[in-house]
């Protein structure tokens, strides 16, 4: 969303909720009233209600505001980097999502060497899939600017590595990935660029 | 997917990929070529290339043929109805796919009853932060017809059973989970509606 905001050029104000400190300020009354699925992130446009779903605000953020188009214009071509993007945001990221993770530690024993293994085997299957259906030497995945599957692929490139993927498999989207990340729109946007990101 | 081409009146065939028989039919070469990420649905439409992941090929129904509209036509009602959608598509299916079980039940070691456990969890949690989002008595989650939310809540009602949900403590999914139900777009798509269904 963060990314997505940028390439927009859209100027707001972020606020910090800590997944992790104290039980996660995700689940405290505050937040469930912003939003009740008590995930990340939410945004609360203009004189509108709070959007949850990260999808959703994008396409939404796309629709509102249409320079530059997240999406190309031809429907066909919109669905096949739609199909990328969810393939990613559907079919990876919910399953090393914390909640996810923290229940199969406490629920079912697994250690951190089985959930490094397990988010690795997902991100991996995933990436697999979307590398095959890629264009070799893209600079990006459709046309000459990054869009909604850059959006959902650079944050999830950044979790693949924090989970130390061997991503030597994945040479496209390596090459997409660093092409958007010399971007300000996604530079600004990464973890560590945040206000309250631990040095 | 079969519920919006019925929604929307397009004639279709309809090729069965049977998930558990000799290991899989999605596996096979033959599907893989279809579709490099083994999972069902794929559409091919008329002349174009095959689409892949049911979020991104229902837009591209509702694009290509806008009549009954999926989707509300406000940007921010569009954005509500996606957040809920994508609530069940994004973090509800995923976590209860067949290869997510696989894996669970091969590499962790869940017996079928924590199987079981896992799926109810991830199913309540899902519909709980969707039953809070419903306006009540509400027939349909925006208008007068169902829409996208519908046609992920449906099939996801159906595995809610499927796996035992006690779905007493959402009483606004059930009542718009009925009033599709009793319409031939969604009764035809049913899952004991198919050529290959078992009896």
């Amino acid at each position: 969303v963060r990314i997505a905001l940028n390439l927009k050029g859209l100027s707001h104000e972020q606020v910090a909720v800590h997944l992790t400190r104290a039980g996660g300020e995700q689940h405290r009354e505050g937040y469930r009233s912003i939003n009740p699925q008590g995930l990340l992130p939410a945004l609360a446009p203009d004189g509108g209600p709070v959007l949850t779903q990260s999808m959703a605000i994008v396409e939404y953020l796309d629709e509102r505001f249409p320079e530059p188009p997240l999406l190309p214009s031809n429907a066909l071509d919109r669905a096949r980097v739609r199909a990328l993007a969810h393939t990613i945001a559907a079919d990876v990221q919910p399953l090393q999502n914390l909640r996810v993770l923290q229940l199969l530690r406490s629920q079912h024993g697994l250690d951190q060497q089985q959930i490094g293994s397990w988010v690795r085997h997902w991100i991996a299957t995933g990436f697999a899939s979307v590398e095959e259906q890629l264009p070799s030497k893209a600079l990006f995945v459709a046309g000459s600017a990054p869009g909604l599957a850059e959006v959902v692929l650079v944050p999830q490139m950044y979790n693949a590595r924090r989970f130390g993927v061997d991503l030597s498999a994945f040479p496209n989207l390596c090459a997409i990935d660093a092409a958007c990340r010399a971007l300000p729109a996604f530079a600004l946007a990464a973890p560590e660029a945040q206000a309250d990101a631990v040095a």
